[in-house]
């Protein structure tokens, strides 16, 4: 007999039943007397009788067992993916990790495949970077930004953990970093959901000689115009440090939000242009509500955020604060204003457009001269060589970029 | 007795009452027996009994009765509101209604004071809305998008809901606007969450002589680029609709995602700039997933969606493209090439660079020659007047957006 013919034999008891258990205790002795004679009532308890002696039966007999929730495995899961199309094959079985995508695009993920050594990831051997990033590109000062595996420790929502993550990251990088080399330059990285422990770790290392910047994930809990975050600002303030945010993908960790206004991107190509809407509404943010206007010393980096949609920033908002000024009354200048004196913007990815004449133009409408910083993006597949990009820019904006720049920002 | 002091004089009692709730109901009997003489354990029953006993008295004599849950009212929400900060008070007490942001911009919200007649919103009376679109800024034809609250019905959860207010919208737009006057020209509003039911709208209305496009909300559940949508598009290519994509902010209905991958906006200042995220997200999505691929033909219009971030769209696919073929294996030509191929941008909010040679450039970047159409977003505040934008723009490019190119997009 089946589950369904066994439970279609006893449907008008089961159906008493289900409406006896939903009525209250109350209801249970007075409205069964009331709504069926006596002699009903004991053909109803007789049923229940058969129905119970019947399920101990089955129990007894040990009939048909079923098990519905047993989790079988593959001994590896190559033993999957053979059965996966070809395109997917190279990203195996990939679960999303709250980004919505997985898509290796070199053998190492994102890593250029010459940039691997023999043991460990892309970026993890001293003698290998030195060599591609300061005899091949030419570098003299390398500012350390970390993997980007970093970034989502310092999202992460145990917040005692995310701590001791960032502290543990910053002593490593002390030692094994910037105490081995001196052109190495550091960052100490915080997790902005515990801004008293972020001054508490600034003012621990931020006298350290080699320490130029405190560095924030690109994507937080909120955008980081939120007066929560601010005392970060101050701790780094006033140890003299400038703010890095670097471009980091939304959708993990306390940075719920997915990392754009039009949600989820479906692959890692939609992403990589996509996401720079994180670094766009950071740096709406930082200005809308007065960071500047209270840390008038205080010079933020935008990092890996590219560049092309920075017009629409210092165009839109100075439009809007002719009109919106009443809602910002904090803001005593041109949004713009505040951009062009505390803000500065990493090359990298660098933009090529088709018609060269129009490099030098757009360079000229984000006041590159006074606010890009040359960055290389190293290890990853689509670093920027400095001999390759700024084609067509003049020299002393050339310089500025490559060098000047920097210098200022960082206070080297 | 107050409360507290109540408890204070059982304070013994009740430790060892919830330490003996908190085991389990084997460590009662055990733990108890095991952890004090039997002549203690009789003097903590005889305190539970008394306990006991008050409580029962004090509800016999109907003590004090304490409701903990009793919401009292306003007469009229100004009486608190004049407790506010004076910045505040124009706002009054306005929830955020999903959106983070709440800040009326005019008297009437963000309608122009003067669009607003005695009766009805701003855009409600056809004579006032003539005087101003047709007389004033000299609009020959216009393409009506409805007002902004219509985006929010076309997000609502309960789709049964949305698919109705959307066909009220779309006959009520037919017979108070359509066939009272030839200069208007319509869209056929959908909720993209009802992809099958659009179709039926757009089958139902497409053919009407004025219907030029199927509009839809900014923001949805997911980036537009997903095949979900896809019958809504294949239902446009079919009726000859171009598909208009006008600005909405997120955080609402099923468009859950904040408007930006930094968080929700906290002031309708930021939210004006940084919103645009969505839109920016939209083409990427669109682009990358192939719609264009599937549906040549099909013609997009980004409405109300500023245009400084369009570079960043342009030279960061194409570049993409180049490292990243291999995950949009369906993409034929260079990302840039199906935007200038397939979709145009509206005017408002125009831009207005401080360097005024800045304009003719940018313009150039975009192709505006090809790709831009004008739009005044009449009543809103912000609203361009077409005699007030494209100064230094030479004489073809400015026809060009002022007319020809809406009547290439919208076929008329």
């Amino acid at each position: 007999m089946s589950k369904h013919d066994w439970n279609r034999s006893r449907l008008p008891l089961l159906v008493h039943l289900r409406i006896w258990c939903r009525s209250s205790p109350q209801q249970r002795t007075t409205d069964i007397d009331e709504r069926m004679p006596r002699t009903r009532y004991l053909y109803w308890i007789a049923c229940y009788g058969v129905a119970m002696s019947s399920t101990a039966q089955k129990t007894d007999q040990q009939s048909t067992l079923i098990d519905c929730d047993v989790h079988q495995a593959w001994v590896s899961e190559e033993e999957v993916v053979a059965y996966l199309p070809e395109e997917f094959q190279d990203r195996g079985l990939t679960a999303p990790s709250g980004q919505g995508w997985a898509n290796p695009v070199t053998e190492h993920g994102i890593a250029r495949n010459d940039a691997v050594p023999e043991e460990g990831p892309g970026g993890s051997s001293h003698e290998l970077l030195e060599e591609q990033l300061f005899d091949d590109f030419g570098v003299d000062y390398a500012v350390l930004t970390g993997p980007i595996t970093n970034y989502d420790l310092a999202v992460h929502p145990n917040v005692h953990y995310a701590k001791a993550a960032m502290e543990a990251y910053n002593d490593w990088q002390v030692a094994e970093w910037l105490e081995q080399d001196e052109r190495f330059l550091g960052s100490i990285m915080v997790a902005p959901h515990a801004p008293d422990h972020a001054r508490k770790e600034i003012e621990r290392l931020g006298a350290h000689d080699q320490i130029v910047q405190v560095l924030l994930p690109g994507a937080h809990e909120s955008p980081y115009g939120h007066q929560k975050y601010w005392p970060i600002y101050e701790a780094a303030h006033e140890a003299g440090l400038t703010i890095g945010l670097h471009s980091s993908t939304a959708s993990k960790g306390v940075a719920q939000q997915p990392s754009t206004g039009a949600g989820v991107p479906l692959s890692y190509f939609e992403m990589h242009a996509a996401t720079r809407a994180v670094q766009m509404g950071q740096l709406i943010s930082i200005v809308s509500e007065g960071v500047f206007v209270e840390y008038p010393d205080l010079d933020w980096v935008f990092l890996e955020q590219c560049l092309g949609w920075i017009p629409h920033v210092l165009w839109t908002m100075d439009q809007n604060w002719k009109g919106l000024k009443d809602a910002v009354p904090w803001l005593e200048r041109r949004p713009s204003e505040y951009i062009r004196d505390n803000v500065w913007f990493s090359t990298q990815p660098s933009i090529d457009p088709d018609d060269p004449e129009h490099l030098p133009q757009f360079f000229d409408m984000i006041h590159a001269d006074e606010t890009l910083v040359f960055s290389s993006d190293y290890p990853h597949w689509d670093n920027d060589n400095p001999k390759a990009i700024l084609r067509g820019i003049d020299d002393e904006t050339n310089r500025a970029i490559l060098s000047e720049n920097a210098k200022s920002v960082y206070r080297l």
